[in-house]
């Protein structure tokens, strides 16, 4: 029980995730109220667009103008993703993004085949061109991440030591180019997870490799999510990703109507009412939000701002 | 890790939950069509009515219909619900439901003013009068229940030896008309529970009451039902309440929209891929999840029926 970390850290990615998966088109401006009202909640770490071909992902056509349209908050990092250097130079471009790099391997070879066309030994040549890249441009890389680590939807369940030898791989990879590698991302990117596997996985990467910090980025697809951040907490994992409403879904996760990312401000609700901070104002957090489901204009998964918080009931009964 | 109890056994409560909370009107007919596809899951127990007065309750009008409409499938306990002795008839005459007799304190006296119009000293001498009917009737008294253990939204947080002591007002309750309790139910009647109260409550009752096996009822109005029920398995807790496709809700909570108990099949879902047994073939239980959808006309929260069960991904995959 006193396993509890006493505060953790979220990248929020819903307005990434979300913009990404509907169907839209959803204006601009309205992306760019979103990305508003988190910076206000609290949140430190904001992703807010990903650099990618527009024919593959319309939803992301205006990413350069939702970057530049934001209100930047100090003390809050503003992220992005890409796929290749033409995305990085935009990210970079923009100026206004925290860009640092990342080593990313997927533990299942028929979705990383579905998903980008490459084997496992492709995806680390691949790895090896990336991390040279963020060299050419002076990014640090700071970050490994292994997809795809509790089960895939293509390959079925992903073996414990498969997870290690990535873990692994990615940690040869850095030292080869002499970058440091600070957080290991664990995604269960198609939603295999249950708390007894998050136990398991976590607890075997945290055995071999006791110095890496663990982040954990789930799906709530089976409706798991909050149960595994939970097991996530009473492994001692401090880094989670989420998304405000439970924004998103994995559109090459061969699900239609897939749950997006477990819910932001459930999460935030859970630490809040087990002692841990977050930094994050939950009745800020719950605005964000309903706004959310305005702005993509159909209900959204997150429970807490339908049944409402704690705080503020216990404030009214005060 | 090794704490998760080896089996659980599920209450079904949808049908009751449903009914009452829905508004309906849903025919008699399809009422038993999800009560004999639930039959058919291997789920034990199932409730089935609620026999209440149809003028506060018109969702359960048609109670004895259902209870005399419905195949009974050997091995399966059919309950029902009842809030006095006429109701208590109702169920007795119908020859077809296990009637066994519960004791049932609540931890907040403004929710009890509220719901039945009693101070906690006046529903303390409700439950003579209770018991004497059970005598009366011959009908067996095995069951505690604590309602709104975990807080309440008319009263707030109920602090643990609230719930000690209301434990002990049952079991001397027991112990002066001869009768012994086997389970004690905690219900987390408004979803104030999170996994951290989960372990520090079922932990209290235990170590003061290490012989008496343990009960939770779990609402999902703040996305934590299945993360309190994983923090239940921790605690070893086997007996769990559940709702397919998550039907139903408290009517008395003060929540439009409110959540209804922990949904079945995705605690299911859970409890499979962890390895505790259920008995229960899930993929027969998202049937008649699905089927609970199409009976209330409008889409349930539980998820793994939208999301789908990771064994039929596995079968299709071999």
């Amino acid at each position: 029980m006193s396993d509890l970390p006493k505060s953790i850290r979220i990248n929020e990615e819903g307005p990434r995730e979300g913009f990404q998966f509907e169907r839209g088109p959803i204006p601009t401006a309205r992306k760019i109220d979103l990305v508003d009202a988190l910076s206000r909640t609290g949140l430190d770490h904001i992703q807010v667009a990903s650099f990618v071909n527009p024919k593959n992902v319309p939803g992301m056509a205006d990413a350069d103008d939702v970057v530049q349209g934001i209100t930047l908050h100090p003390g809050v990092h503003y992220t992005g993703l890409w796929l290749n250097e033409k995305g990085l130079l935009r990210a970079l471009a923009s100026k206004r993004l925290e860009v640092t790099g990342s080593i990313s391997l997927t533990a299942s070879e028929k979705f990383l085949i579905r998903n980008q066309n490459r084997t496992l030994a492709e995806n680390i040549e691949a790895q090896h061109r990336i991390i040279e890249m963020y060299k050419d441009h002076e990014v640090p890389v700071e970050r490994g991440s292994i997809m795809a680590a509790f089960g895939c939807n293509f390959e079925g369940d992903i073996p414990i030591p498969t997870v290690l030898r990535l873990v692994q791989t990615i940690l040869d990879l850095a030292a080869e180019h002499g970058v440091g590698i600070k957080v290991m991302n664990l995604a269960d990117t198609m939603a295999w997870a249950t708390p007894l596997s998050i136990r398991r996985v976590v607890g075997a990467v945290r055995e071999r490799y006791p110095d890496l910090e663990l982040a954990l980025h789930l799906h709530d697809t089976r409706g798991m999510g909050i149960a595994n951040a939970y097991a996530g907490l009473e492994m001692g994992v401090r880094i989670f990703d989420a998304a405000v409403a439970g924004l998103g879904g994995c559109p090459f996760a061969g699900h239609k109507g897939a749950a997006g990312n477990v819910c932001t401000e459930d999460l935030v609700f859970m630490c809040d009412e087990m002692g841990i901070e977050t930094g994050i104002d939950l009745e800020a957090l719950l605005e964000a939000a309903r706004l959310a489901e305005e702005v993509v204009g159909h209900p959204l998964p997150g429970s807490v701002m339908k049944g409402g918080s704690l705080k503020a009931l216990r404030a009214k009964l005060a």
